[in-house]
């Protein structure tokens, strides 16, 4: 029998890392290779009344096919508790929720891209951003970061030399997988040049609430007087992943476009998870809970700075992350991370080799830890371990 | 501000009937237009125990991300309790989680549709597969039905002109939306026929426990020896749309493509979703629920029938669905059904005019009525009026 996938379908590949990680989930592995939230710190109790609220007061509804642009009281609860704080005023026609911010990323891909065409993406940046936008096959332009996020000479000289860019993807805040946050001259450079070139901004905000040592900046979209900025939310980090609850806040004109490919993509997002969140956030504090988060979440990564230091050698070069779930590690240019997982996996401990994050490849030298679900002993044995497998390397 | 689309973006266009059936949420509107199960029947109390002791008892894991294929102990309840019974004997790595039936119809349209294929549906259809395979820009071709489904030699004609098809889609158990069900002699036939051309089969099932009349018909994938079937399923018509639980059954080859889309697409589907679902399926008994289901619907149907034959103009005809949630209304061929909603609509009452479920448009005469969801009485007087509307165009 003959199975003819298209095209789109044969460059999905499936990722040798991905089959090395799928090890990680046993319990005796120290894993800093996820991204998941602390699952020790979701509110079960509130949750649980939640649910049971809206399933016995709201069931005919809760449980009923619903609007495929989403729950109007949820979509006003992310406004003008979230949104309107960090100075995004759009109203609640700009906003539909999606099922997590993934699938608001392959919507992107698919509402914009045509084959061939460029678009820029930091360098490194999401994985699973990369796996959406792929399919759609475009060529994916590179920037470089340093410590104050994307570097602006370099988007400038792509720019001029490209004219076929759809947009610009960035995660401004505690990027995935580098740590790094764009500084907020750069944020209004970055809408600048976007106005100068007439191009989207799509940015990825699912870890800006997540600041340790400072206040949230201010999205790009706050600046964006026109509609040019695409701007994407999530309560998975925030709140549960488990909840499938991402928004995507864009102009009328394209969030119209976006509705018509969730209609024909699954039609909405589940009625009970929007409701039991509208609920959660009706009756509860979410600031209340972010505050805990982030409580634990600094003590973790304080713990898995401290051990970097203590047990890698000397020169291993590290983001000192302010926020969010990550840090992302340079070794030396002739070590591949790859063969570092290999071993600490003989060790039971795991991290993501940082090459994959690259849209082109390359920078095998790269590692992303997560410091957010393992506790601090875990973090404090895991590194201990790593750097004892990294010595080998290092000799 | 330039908004460059991509191309198949813009081939998604604003259903004018959609705009108009958005006002048929209002309470004083009878309608028939839409899909909806019946909400007073979803059984509140057992979902909320479910959804309680799941959040309690294992909110860990089912707040948490988990895997993309699915929650195991749901797979094994689908293939156990469901697919096994009507002599689907796949295994647990043959099937997947999808959020509803139609994220199972974009998946496919992804990842088999190279711009230009052909694909082979039924005429009409269901809608909400058109616009999933829309976006992937295929020819459609429809192969004409009677009452005993697709004619195979009209298929045949087509298999032999046309070499570049992709694949059949089918909905052999009470079509959405004319009501019909195929013979078992047909689906063995259609399935011989794709061996012959070598074709895959995409067999939609999301009525086929709605039997109102008669047993159930084994499905085409109980036939399938090779794995070419890719059968679809779904919670949404028997237990509830707003848990979005949806599963795909196919041959793991085809299978391990659709769960690297969906990681792309979505990641997975709500954990908790997942959980509540298989925690019910473990306490309660889906088959008893599904009886109760029947009988209010085929009492409705009968409610619906009967006010036709008494209200209609002579000469009007229409499905004896015997299943399932829609009948399939045939007017004079100089009457639009457009024109006659919005004569309906002035009278409170509404419908799909039938011309959006033909690929290729046409067939202006034709109309889908749903009987699921409203009362017997409301479907009475929704006939009634929809006579008279009737009546004066028939003049």
């Amino acid at each position: 029998m003959n199975i003819n996938f298209s095209d789109r379908a044969l460059r999905i590949k499936a990722s040798e890392i991905r089959e090395l990680l799928k090890l990680t989930d046993q319990p005796e592995i120290i894993s800093f290779a996820g991204g998941l939230p602390a699952a020790e710190l979701f509110p079960l109790e509130q949750i649980a009344k939640s649910a049971n609220e809206v399933i016995l007061t709201q069931g005919d509804k809760a449980l009923q096919y619903s609007a495929t642009d989403g729950y109007l009281p949820l979509r006003k609860a992310i406004l003008e508790q979230r949104l309107n704080k960090v100075g995004i005023q759009s109203s609640v026609d700009e906003i539909m929720i999606t099922s997590g911010s993934q699938q608001a990323l392959e919507f992107t891909g698919k509402l914009f891209i045509n084959e061939g065409d460029s678009i820029i993406v930091e360098s490194p940046t999401y994985l699973g951003a990369l796996n959406a936008f792929l399919v759609y096959d475009p060529k994916f332009r590179e920037v470089r970061m340093d410590d104050k996020g994307m570097v602006m000479e370099d988007l400038e000289r792509m720019l001029e030399e490209d004219s076929n860019v759809k947009f610009i993807y960035t995660i401004p805040d505690f990027q995935n997988p580098s740590g790094v946050t764009m500084s907020v001259g750069r944020r209004k450079k970055l809408l600048e040049i976007a106005k100068k070139y007439d191009l989207l901004i799509v940015e990825d905000s699912p870890y800006s609430e997540l600041a340790f040592d400072c206040e949230c900046l201010p999205p790009i979209k706050s600046f964006d007087t026109e509609g040019r900025v695409i701007h994407l939310g999530t309560y998975s980090k925030t709140f549960t992943p488990g909840l499938r609850i991402g928004w995507i806040v864009a102009n009328p004109t394209i969030l119209n476009k976006f509705i018509m490919i969730k209609q024909g993509a699954d039609l909405q997002s589940s009625t009970i998870d929007q409701r039991i969140a509208a609920n959660f956030m009706e009756n509860n504090n979410l600031d209340d809970h972010i505050k805990t988060i982030i409580e634990v979440y600094r003590a973790r990564r304080n713990v898995m700075f401290a051990a970097m230091d203590k047990y890698f050698p000397a020169g291993i070069k590290y983001t000192k992350s302010s926020g969010g779930l990550f840090t992302w590690v340079e070794f030396r240019e002739d070590i591949d991370t790859k063969d570092l997982l290999a071993e600490a996996l003989k060790e039971n401990v795991a991290f993501v080799p940082g090459g994959s994050f690259f849209a082109n490849g390359g920078h095998p030298n790269y590692a992303r830890m997560n410091y957010s679900c393992m506790s601090e002993d875990q973090i404090e044995e895991g590194m201990k371990r790593l750097g004892k497998v990294i010595e080998k390397f290092y000799r």
